[in-house]
């Protein structure tokens, strides 16, 4: 079995970082949604996934799980995952490993919704600094890498499917951003592999709604109900 | 310049993981320690560290910081990093990237204070998770990859150097363990790069107290005062 398991494409950063690239090299991969929230869901996750999370690459007796260590198979196996360029290469790992453990209050008070806009949540000083340095990371590494070309390296790599997630964010919340995170931020929507999955996002049925902190999940069983 | 820049080894469980994989290599670099919640310690960091953080390694003309990404730094330039078989080290990625971004009420109730004993924290549902899910890690860990030697992978990893915190955790809390995994926490702490460390970090100066929930720092000026 050859399965790519993501949750929602709207709500589920990890997964989308995983499956753009898996989709960059053109992983030869069955792909399921396993919808988060949903009374079946912690049951299918143990199910399949160590972690029970997602996401998660099963590979005939190989499972690997984590987003970063999803790239960093495909990253053995393909070219063009991460930046050719040793020291582009470091930098690129630094930022996503950066962004893989940290930016928690970015995380807690814009919660990924591609195909939604919401009102700016108050900019804490706390939000405040995760917004201004993901700006920054933007910003020096396209000054320093990314001359050559509209991406965080020039090229579209894994860097740039780490922050993809943050540049709807940034969309969706509308949060402030300078002039060069704005040109990277069209650049990265105007991608192929991102329009592709912006136009599943906004098809999936299902929905995850925060209202006074309490998250609850739901279902539209047709676009005219 | 080429130097390998930490907090207290004591407690910054971020840095022992990079730092102990740069020690495993031999990496030629010096040593640098910035002791962290001290009022120099913010801008020390601003001054050499892009993300403000540690681990950071300054290499000539490159900046790697994020234990991961330097790990990866020095896989590409060392052997005897990642396991050499690609599925155990696809496994060992796996379950470094899980605990690079989880594990947080292990992490905030357990913070690591290696030449220390405190009293086992109260097991809620969420500590026991967490606790439990690192001792299946080492566990199937152990009976898959790890028969020929005493590491998760056999000979010892950067899986085990991530792991490494988490070992002195269990036994600075004393928190519950399969017998597997108490022979794996053995190792880990026999290890000579280990037990450098921890005579390292038993002479450190500077000591971090948590009161009531409150995080203060300090400093002892000799062994006898």
């Amino acid at each position: 079995m050859r399965k790519f398991v993501s949750g929602n494409l709207n709500y589920s950063s990890w997964s989308i970082r995983a499956l753009l690239m898996a989709r960059h090299v053109g992983l030869q991969v069955e792909e399921e949604i396993v919808p988060l929230d949903f009374p079946a869901t912690t049951a299918r996750l143990a199910d399949i996934s160590p972690s029970r999370k997602v996401p998660l690459l099963i590979w005939d007796d190989e499972t690997v799980w984590d987003s970063l260590a999803i790239i960093e198979w495909l990253a053995e196996r393909y070219p063009s995952v991460w930046p050719e360029n040793p020291a582009a290469r470091a930098r690129a790992r630094a930022i996503s490993a950066e962004m893989h453990s940290g930016f928690p209050t970015l995380r807690r008070d814009c919660p990924m919704d591609i195909r939604s806009r919401h009102a700016t949540p108050e900019l804490t000083a706390a939000l405040q600094a995760d917004v201004q340095r993901v700006d920054t990371i933007w910003s020096e590494t396209r000054e320093r890498f990314g001359v050559r070309g509209d991406f965080l390296f020039g090229d579209w790599s894994a860097a740039d499917a780490v922050y993809a997630p943050v540049v709807t964010r940034f969309i969706t919340y509308n949060l402030p951003r300078s002039e060069i995170a704005q040109a990277y931020m069209d650049a990265v929507m105007a991608h192929p592999l991102m329009v592709t999955l912006a136009e599943e996002a906004a098809a999936e049925p299902w929905w995850i709604k925060y209202e006074a902190g309490v998250r609850s999940a739901g279902f539209t069983s047709s676009e005219n109900s």
